[in-house]
Parts: C-alpha cells; sequence; structure tokens
C-alpha cells in the first residue's frame, strides 16, 4: 500500500458550544482551559458568545496565535463582528491560512454513542484520526459518517478547515451534563490531540480499512395532514438503536392511538439520529444510511 | 378505620404542555381530544398556546362547560387576558366555583419513573388516586412526592383546583416524545379517570398506608466561586438513581478534571430531580426527601 506524506498540522481548534445547549463541549473546553492554566501549556484560549466556548490549540505556533487575536474595532452588528472574529481565529475558508484541524464539539439525544462526522471520505487525516479512536475507544461504539456534499456548500463550522470532523456524543438530553457522556466526549478529543502529536513526531500510520456510514435520505414523522402536529412517535423497538439494521417490515413508529407503521422499503439501511430534539422542526425523525468501507492510505508526516 | 364521605368529583381539567416543551402531555392531551370527537363523548377541549392543551374532562357538567367557554372582551395583554381566561376555565382559587380536579402534566430529564406530586399529605381524594396508581401500574415505580406547603403558597398550576396533582415522567429529554414515557403517562390520566368513575359511581376506596417522600431541601453543583459555572457533574453513580437511599460517603458529584464530591451528611435522605435541565438555572443539581408512610381513610363519595 502506498505511503502518503502529509504536511504537519500546526493548528488545532477544538470548539464547544457551537449548539449553545449540548453542554459536554462546553465543559471539555473549560477543563481544557483550566489545564493549560495549571500546566502552561501552549496553548490559548479565545473568549466567546455565540460559540460559547472555543479552544484553540496552537501545536507550535504561539506568536501566530497572538496575532490573531488583535482587537477587532469594525461597529458592524454582533454577529457579523462574531463571524469575522471566527473567520479570522480560523483562518478564510478555503484558503491556505485555514486552520489546520476543527473539532466541534455536539451532543445529541439520540443513542449514537461517539460518532464523527465529516464531508468527504478522502481526508486522510481525518479518516486516520477516526482510526485511532475506533481502535483506542472501546466503552462505547465509535462510528463514522460521511456526509459526502461538496465542501464548498459545507455550512458547519469545521468546513472552514483543511480538516476536521463534528464529535457527536450521545444520548444527552440538551441542557444536561452527563458525567459518562462527558468522560467519552473528553476522552476522543485528548487521543485526537495525542494522534496529532504523533504525527507531527514522524510516527507511520498504517493504512488500512475504515468503516464507515454514507448519509442516504431523511424520513419525517406521521404528521397531521392539516395541522402538521406529530401523530405519532418512534417505535419503542426502534428508539435508541441506532445504527442497527433496519429490514422491511421492521416497526418505525407508534401512533398516539397505538398503530404500528413499519419500514416498507426493500433496501435495507441503517438508522441514526433517531428522535434528536433538534430536528423536530426540520421535519426529521430519522436519518438513514449505508454501511461502506473506506480504504485508506499508510501516511506519514512531511519532512521540511 | 373510619369511613369517610366525599362529594362527587364533576369536573377534571388534564393539562399538557404548561411547560411547553415537555411534550408526552401535549400528545397526551392531543389524543385525548382525538378519542373525544371519535367517540363523542361528554368531553370539551379548550385549545390554548400558554397551557399548549388543555383538555377539560367535564364528568357530568356539560352546560357549564359551555358557559365557561364563553368568549373574552378584555383588550388586555395577552398573558393577563390568557390568566383570566385559566382562571374562568379552573374556576378561582380557593372559591366553590374552582374545578374539582386538576391533573398537569410533567416531563422530566431525571429518571423518576412517574411521580405524583402534590401539595398536602392530607387530601384524600389525592392520595386515594395515588394508592389506586401505585397498584395498577408495574411496569415503572410510581411514587408519590410530598410538597407540604400552605395552599395559598403553592404556585403550580393544580393548585387552583379542589384536588390535584403533578404527573411526572422520566427520563425523557425536553423537546422529545418518547413511545415508552407517552404510553406511561396515557396509562396514569386513564387510571385517574378511571378512579374518578369508579368513585363517583359508589365504589368504596379502602384505607391504608401510602408510602410517600416529603421535601427536605436542594443541593447545587459545585460551582466555580467567581465565574458561578459549573465545576463538576452528577456522579455516573448517583446520576438515573433517582430516589435511592443517600449514605455518608456515597459519590454525589464527579469534577470536570476527576475529582469526586462525597455525601458528608450523617441524615439518610432520598435524592430526586438529579440532573433535571430545567433546574441548572435555578441552582439545584437534586432534592433531597425523606420516606414517610400516609395513613388515609376509607373513602366513599357521598349520597345526593
Amino acid at each position: 500500500m502506498a505511503l502518503v506524506f502529509l504536511p504537519a498540522l500546526a493548528r488545532m481548534a477544538v470548539c464547544g458550544g457551537t449548539h449553545g445547549n449540548e453542554l459536554s463541549g462546553v465543559y471539555v473546553v473549560q477543563e481544557m482551559e483550566r489545564q493549560r492554566k495549571e500546566k502552561g501549556e501552549g496553548v490559548l484560549e479565545i473568549s466567546s458568545q455565540t460559540i460559547c466556548g472555543l479552544y484553540i490549540y496552537f501545536l507550535n505556533n504561539s506568536s501566530l496565535a497572538r496575532k490573531l487575536c488583535s482587537p477587532i474595532t469594525d461597529s458592524s452588528p454582533y454577529e457579523v463582528r462574531r463571524a469575522q472574529e471566527l473567520n479570522n481565529l480560523l483562518g478564510l475558508k478555503g484558503s491556505t491560512d485555514a486552520i489546520d484541524l476543527i473539532c466541534d464539539l455536539h451532543n445529541t439525544t439520540s443513542n449514537m454513542g461517539l460518532t464523527l462526522i465529516h464531508y468527504t471520505s478522502s481526508d486522510w487525516v481525518t479518516l486516520h484520526i477516526c482510526k485511532y479512536l475506533q481502535t483506542k475507544i472501546t466503552k462505547v461504539p465509535v462510528r463514522v459518517l460521511v456526509l459526502d456534499v461538496p465542501i464548498s456548500d459545507a455550512y458547519s463550522l469545521e468546513s472552514v478547515s483543511k480538516h476536521g470532523f463534528s464529535l457527536e456524543v450521545g444520548p444527552q438530553p440538551h441542557g444536561v451534563v452527563r458525567a459518562d457522556i462527558y468522560i467519552i466526549m473528553k476522552e476522543a478529543v485528548d487521543l485526537t490531540i495525542d494522534w496529532i502529536h504523533k504525527f507531527n513526531s514522524g510516527t507511520v500510520f498504517e493504512g488500512g480499512d475504515v468503516e464507515a456510514f454514507k448519509f442516504i435520505k431523511s424520513v419525517d414523522y406521521p404528521r397531521d395532514p392539516e395541522t402538521r402536529t406529530l401523530t405519532a412517535a418512534i417505535h419503542p423497538q426502534l428508539q435508541d438503536k441506532d445504527f442497527c439494521l433496519l429490514k422491511r417490515g421492521d416497526p418505525l413508529f407508534l401512533s398516539f392511538s397505538g398503530e404500528t407503521v413499519n419500514y416498507e422499503e426493500e433496501e435495507t439501511l441503517h438508522p441514526f439520529f433517531i428522535n434528536e430534539a433538534a430536528y423536530y422542526e426540520k421535519g426529521i425523525a430519522f436519518h438513514l444510511g449505508k454501511k461502506m468501507m473506506l480504504t485508506i492510505p499508510t501516511v506519514r508526516v512531511q519532512k521540511d
């Protein structure tokens, strides 16, 4: 298998609170900042509000960090200034100034375990990090989810960086922090940083196969045709079964009057984001995905 | 044991959506209304917004129901008009016009099973309904919680009626409806109506002991003394253990840096509402209560 040489990763951002009521990331970022103050590592915290906590982990370039944090004088509205701040901080989308890797921390009410979401199936750095997490984390299932859209269309935070992924951990109610979920997220972030340090130090990471799920389509709740209100909930046999194999005849919904709605399609697919609170208003009861195997090459850092 | 004769219960209100993101009650009320339309029972639905769904179950007085629903012409702000509407609907607090029983439907992110909350330990009607639910519902624990405050101080919806309780079911994230939680709530409401019909028809309900928990005090999360931000989450060994027995030395919190905070008091108490999302801003990590036994008399409806 081919050996691919890739540039070292100088700057990484760990972002918590992109969705402010998803609390694990907020406290992971808070704890990283506390550790930085205690240990005095070459790491910089950027206070924020839209993103409740944004934590830039400068791997070897703290002077650049200071430059990026120069004051903003623009008198435009808060959201615009905030977007500019973040763009400056993270580097312009698609440019060579872009930050090397963003790890954007999220929670879900779905029983997703640890799910690593990214927007391309050909980013070897991100996929190697996924493979590393799948090997090292054994307490919960670690799954890779590929939303294969053009990077210019991707609207999520990590799409502004050269590499990156969203880290979804659940189930956790929004507005709540559970210690078990916090611990999983913290371990995943620590292992990601661990991988980068090893990669930058010249460790060779062997290629191979990575199991992933590819988004196919979304399914909405049964609704009243006039009022659009829900007439059914996720069926108890499907609830909390994210990434199971869904076959024709399997129950999907249980109506409030007790009738079961089954899966009627021929294609066997894997449901995920089942009963996510934030997706009710988007008309999504769950997504369906297809399992696939990605083959990634052996990678090593480029020598200067 | 003494036999107590009590007046028949003519009007009952089942209220969903008092907290709009606690969805089980919203859909229980929606389903009751659907059933009414289908079966044409003597039951009236009142559309609402502050209370997303309010469902008045008129047991034997539908003419009164129509009178209460006459249009409101007041030009005062929405909240005031809405409060007047509800007051008219439910009857004036403390007056003889008050509705006989309110069952106010709530969800919690805590693992509380089915918990029946009321504000006095001497309301025989409500306690008999609790005893009935404890006997009939076996799938989840059914617990009775007494917040023994003067009824004039009680600010919850059911305190406006002659009898009543809050029905809390969890764990369920706010903004989500889970079929399993919906089914428990619907069964509890159906059994409450069942009890009232039996009581009104002359069934004698034997007295006896009812196990209950009495609120003692609240405990807050460990917080940073300056920023007031949380420095710890509920300990994994306490999470989801609502109504367990808490002894000196048992773990309460796990700090984000990994230290355990233990329970240090001598008195053994029972924690509940552990890690409820809505209580973070109130400074409540959990409540502590004491188990007690209430003795209730045998009751029967008064003959006209």
